[in-house]
């Protein structure tokens, strides 16, 4: 089944970008998934193909439209449509791996971008938007969130990680950050790569990995053991 | 003053990408800063230009070389270059806003992006990277996370942001989500824009938006409110 991923943009020369190229280039091209950039612009009704407005109770910036942004979805995601409808916004839920993982094995994904100060929120309300926050920090616009978000997605889709990437030891994965890894060549610089790494001893190896990723979770990442994290069965 | 982004990656083809539209694609063409994308293939010394190994103590994927690396950064940041050194890594500290205001007043960054399970950990500590993430999910590589940050930091840049994008009030600069945008038709599906927002009265709207701010807040991200973040002085 082919992951089907729909952006509504003001920019959709944005799209493929970074993901028509490695990992998520070779599955888009073998048809993993599609990806569909829909002008929202098209949507607009007046020749000046108007999407937004000054914000009602007055303030900087410009509001999109409900009503054109409504026309956009409507005409990307038709009644029925089971793929749920994102939009990327600092106001949002933060993404996180288990959101990632969910949505990856799902149909796809609407994803509307927001510019300029925001969406009308009844647009929001109407179309049952899911507002989801890649980070606390302000972006140009929801485009580069919505390429981290295919990203993280697509390279969990069936067989597009090869065992460079294999990822079965990642962060968050196991609600922790992912210890400090090491290669050759044997020193660099006059650092060593770290005795038991080299011992051949298989559980002190793993117990060794273990305590340097929780030491490093509790040092940068109280709140990741604070949330009580399970790790993942394996 | 021009801000000057350098970034080490395997896919040089994916820069400037999105960062070549829009509000970016403008300040890149006129000069506020500039972007160079440096193949770190080019620093391998062996006939297959490789650039990773096998762990050391076993595990599965690949980690990027320290050696190799240390002479792609050697030669985009020579000794004396005042710019930060940046590892987009899901294990890094969460990027903020606060990091990303930094990143705009300073000279540039320089910016590693790692791919497969990670970069050795002595080139880490030998050149002093910050690692930095942008949230807690796992990208196919740094690359998309590092046009994440650029995109952040270089609407920051003088000149960049126009009236329509002026960000004076939004989510994280006074440390609430943004409240909720309405803008024409007055109603949509039904939906009228609220009436304070018409009212005219100046007062109650600020009140309104501020109460919107902090229910939605306390709602969605109640660890913002107990970071007890203090709004700017306006």
């Amino acid at each position: 089944m082919t992951f089907k991923a729909s952006v509504l943009t003001l920019y959709p020369e944005m799209f493929p970008g970074a993901l028509g190229v490695s990992l998520a280039g070779r599955a888009l091209e073998a048809g993993t998934w599609s990806l569909e950039a829909v002008q929202i612009r098209d949507f607009a009704t007046d020749r000046h193909r108007t999407v937004d407005d000054t914000p009602a109770g007055g303030g900087a910036g410009m509001v999109m439209r409900a009503d054109v942004l409504a026309r956009a979805i409507d005409h990307a995601s038709p009644e029925g449509d089971a793929r749920p409808r994102l939009l990327m916004s600092p106001r949002g839920k933060p993404l996180t791996q288990a959101r990632v993982r969910e949505l990856a094995v799902g149909p796809g994904a609407v994803i509307l971008c927001g510019r300029f100060e925001g969406v009308d929120q009844r647009l929001i309300e109407a179309r049952g938007l899911e507002e989801v926050s890649v980070g606390d920090f302000i972006l140009s616009g929801g485009e580069p969130a919505a390429l981290v978000l295919l990203d993280a997605v697509v390279r969990l889709l069936p067989g597009v990680m090869g065992n460079a990437e294999s990822g079965e030891e990642e962060s968050f994965e196991n609600g922790l950050l992912e210890h400090p890894h090491y290669t050759r060549p044997q020193e660099f610089e006059g650092r060593p790569i770290p005795d038991v790494l080299t011992s051949g001893n298989h559980k002190k190896i793993v117990e060794w990995r273990r305590a340097q990723s929780e030491a490093l979770t509790k040092e940068r990442r109280p709140d990741l053991l604070a949330a009580g994290f399970q790790p993942l069965a394996k």
